[in-house]
């Protein structure tokens, strides 16, 4: 509960005109009385008798994460007119996968900031973080079995083995410049949009809805998920630093391979892509690299580029959603993907 | 195949005295056909089609492991009379949770050898042992769900988040002199144990027996697996050196507190205090600590009471089988007790 508060404060802090409409605080809203159950499931699934499990876990958790794919799960099972309680269990069990994967993320990726704080592993090492990440994982699975539903099941552990196979995919393509836009794409499917895909397609699994609105749920979260990452690339490059939550150029600092990277090798001259592999290649940055490599991404329109290609993803998970009948839920899921585009943060 | 085969080969080449009566060879080979169909599950379900996961999954599973607890699942399931199928990609399924808690340990323990070879960490580094761990638990939970039984998948995420509680615990007693026998118990109890019992408990639940046999089989995987802990926690003082597979001393030179230890501090006079709190809680070492270490086990004769304390374990695993009739399995579950206590390996 706390958390969820701070966090708005946080946001009706920001000055108006740069939050002009903030779709995911509507969408949060209508699904407010499920949020609140789905934040008490995660508290009471967190603890353990090992105290540094819910001290760590309380750390990730309550830093103020914008319940992302939960809210969307609850919205898509509302949206399927779904009456029951189900969808509050598997939103939280969502989350935990969620929390596990950034967990062991910030490990793999050496971050220590993660929301503008500092990281788990930052304040208590990798090896608890790596285990905690393992404990989480083992609840979100618990409490798929205490729902009870094999599909339900089904769909969450492929999601799981194929965000896995997408960090490593990313892992092995990391310093590579010549690192492919559809590779990215598979990265990005795989790691971030099949969960968002998974969250809203259980939304008419539990309401019991045909294979269609299953289907188009899916598609919504999948495509939802895509455009959510590469504006998350693009704000590596351009976001304020207070803003993001996270440092600026992290990507670049790791030598990730993103999308605004890609379009910009391949937009290049032969300096520009000798400036790309010793930085990003051999890991050779000095200081002023990264204001360099932004001006490059501004000078190729790479960014607005980016933005133009999640745009696409956008009307694909728009599109998706015109099986289901108007109403305040369908325009604030629409409205949520505008939102993830046009965001500053 | 060829994992097992080199496995026995490398055996066959002990001195015949040294090992007398291989029970879990015996036992193996009881159940081989099954375990056949089990090599194949793993070999086929490890693969991606990121490359880099198949040539990390496949260093750790072909690294001659015993494949232990798979063959205590499928011994159990054919002890209770089961002519099915399930229990084969069961006791996959079961290898892979042990497969990734064992990828993460090392990552977590820096530890670089693993049987007698580099370890998956040494040879690819920690950032893909962690992912690869991760992607073989989801795979875990993908082959519960093609069984699609949802008590053997509360049976085993139960499991799994027990071992994950027992790994933070033994994390954060590490370092503590003042680790108790209790508290060592119950690490050992969650982070080993547990999955034995559930891979022994799962045999009955296959074979549809009575809770009575289904609480026995918890009962004897349990207590086995206390035993084979122990042990190992005793091997690591007391092994030679090319027989173990790992480095002797590992836990001392990580300032892991085991039941050797505990009860050294617990027999020792103010100096041996001060030793082992400069060797294990200040991680202050020096030459020829570990052969000091050693020494005092051995004038304690802690070494030769714990396994006086596995054999308790042992003996209450040998009577929980007294349900089952008298058969050769039954004999070789009962040969592997023995085996798991008296093994110099």
């Amino acid at each position: 509960m706390a958390t969820i508060i701070a966090l708005n404060k946080k946001r009706q802090d920001l000055p108006p005109t740069a939050n002009p409409h903030n779709a995911l605080e509507q969408l949060t809203s209508l699904v407010a009385d499920d949020l609140a159950v789905v934040n008490q499931h995660i508290l009471q699934r967190m603890d353990s008798e090992v105290p540094l499990i819910p001290k760590l876990a309380a750390h990730i958790i309550a830093s103020g994460g914008k319940r992302l794919r939960p809210v969307l799960s609850l919205a898509a099972a509302r949206l399927c007119g779904y009456q029951g309680e189900r969808h509050r269990k598997l939103a939280a069990a969502i989350e935990f996968i969620h929390t596990a994967t950034l967990l062991h993320d910030d490990v793999v990726d050496a971050s220590y900031i993660r929301r503008g704080s500092p990281s788990a592993n930052a304040l208590y090492g990798n090896q608890p973080s790596i285990l905690v990440g393992d404990f989480l994982f083992s609840r979100s699975f618990q409490l798929m079995v205490e729902d009870g539903s094999i599909n339900v099941l089904r769909i969450l552990s492929n999601a799981s083995a194929v965000i896995s196979e997408g960090e490593v995919l990313q892992l092995t393509s990391k310093n590579d410049c010549a690192t492919s836009e559809q590779t990215y794409l598979e990265i990005v499917r795989a790691k971030t949009a099949e969960l968002f895909a998974a969250a809203c397609r259980i939304g008419a699994v539990v309401a019991g809805r045909p294979a269609a609105e299953e289907e188009a749920l899916r598609t919504f979260g999948l495509n939802l998920g895509i455009a959510f990452q590469i504006i998350d690339d693009v704000l590596d490059y351009s976001a304020e630093q207070e803003r993001l939550g996270k440092t600026v150029g992290d990507d670049f600092n790791e030598g990730k391979i993103t999308l605004p990277v890609i379009l910009a090798i391949h937009r290049g001259n032969e300096a520009e892509r000798a400036f790309w592999h010793r930085t990003l290649n051999e890991q050779n940055q000095r200081d002023g690299d990264l204001v360099f490599a932004q001006d490059i991404l501004r000078r190729h329109g790479t960014l607005r580029d980016c933005t133009e290609r999640a745009r696409h993803y956008g009307a694909i998970a728009r599109d998706s959603l015109g099986l289901f009948p108007d109403n305040e839920l369908k325009t604030a899921l629409l409205d949520v993907i505008d939102f993830t585009i046009n965001r500053q943060f």
